[in-house]
């Protein structure tokens, strides 16, 4: 006996299947981001996972829909990353934190800090759940060092965000160079003009 | 009578035309890239030009050298204005003028910025005066900025470029926020850390 609500057998074993092939696919394209960056082949991505280059794009219409899935684990753990630094003791200090953590994230693989930063800017809802979660505990962590004076009372948190992003973008093969670069953005390239 | 040194009425000819399919070519692709963004088609920009595509790949091998070419217009033009800003009063503010010009500049058309970012990386023999010129004249003001304390006494000049061209490269469509960031990365997005 079946409600409407309660699956029959064969549609769980099929949304069984669907789980399975998705997590496969995302699986597959870490691995295969990771060895030749994100633009690598999405036919070498299915192949890999096991399933037709059709079924991928039953799952991820596009390589950026691929690749948001992907950033959606990024954005999980940095909410967390920020929950954590919240009682850190210099509220400044557990921002450069975090932002240096979040560059590391999306820099993993070549491509995907600017996938990052369209998929800051476009607020899709693939991910949205992730991303909102991390924006509002990073926004946390940007006010408590705004009101301890550590950073700009007029600055937008998405600003923050979107320059980190953008230098995660420029340096991404780079790493040394991306500290620098988020560093001369922390403590400014022209802080003392009048 | 010709002497070794001295071209031949043929060889005179063949030059002036290579010099003027090149004049074309350059007037072209910033036609056709103004409209088209920078990954425009060759072959349009060869048709607009009224030469076929092979000369174009003689004159410019790869996309990327013709748009170093059009880069050098750009970074001859900042070099003047880096020198005429040398004898602006505050120091401070004529480095970030001087930093607006050099994104607005370089955001002309769609991918010319990140283009941009590549040829200060890369340091390509192509346009290479014009690069050198540009640099040592934004130097040159950087190291007065500095010298009055508006800017930070460890960082370098070629960061500092590099950065506002990753500005550029990811604002390049949102002018305002491209402001607004430039802002951001001047006053320091954590400035107050302890």
């Amino acid at each position: 006996m079946t409600s409407d609500d309660t699956p029959t057998a064969p549609a769980r074993a099929v949304r069984a299947d669907v789980r399975r092939n998705r997590a496969r696919l995302l699986a597959a394209a870490r691995e295969t981001f990771q060895r030749e960056g994100a633009g690598a082949s999405l036919e070498g991505v299915a192949r890999t996972a096991g399933v037709g280059i059709g079924t991928l794009y039953r799952h991820f219409p596009t390589r950026q829909h691929l690749l948001e899935a992907l950033l959606a684990d990024a954005y999980e753990e940095l909410a967390a990353a920020a929950r954590d630094l919240m009682v850190a003791p210099a509220p400044g200090e557990a921002l450069m934190t975090w932002l240096r953590t979040f560059m590391a994230r999306v820099t993993v693989f070549r491509g995907l800090a600017a996938s990052a930063v369209v998929s800051l800017r476009d607020g899709r809802p693939e991910g949205a759940a992730a991303r909102r979660a991390m924006c509002e505990a990073g926004e946390a962590l940007f006010a408590r060092a705004q009101r301890a004076g550590d950073a700009p009372a007029g600055a937008a948190f998405a600003d923050v965000l979107w320059l980190t992003g953008a230098i995660a973008a420029v340096t991404e093969r780079e790493p040394e160079a991306a500290g620098r670069l988020l560093s001369l953005a922390a403590a400014g390239m022209v802080p003392g003009r009048r």
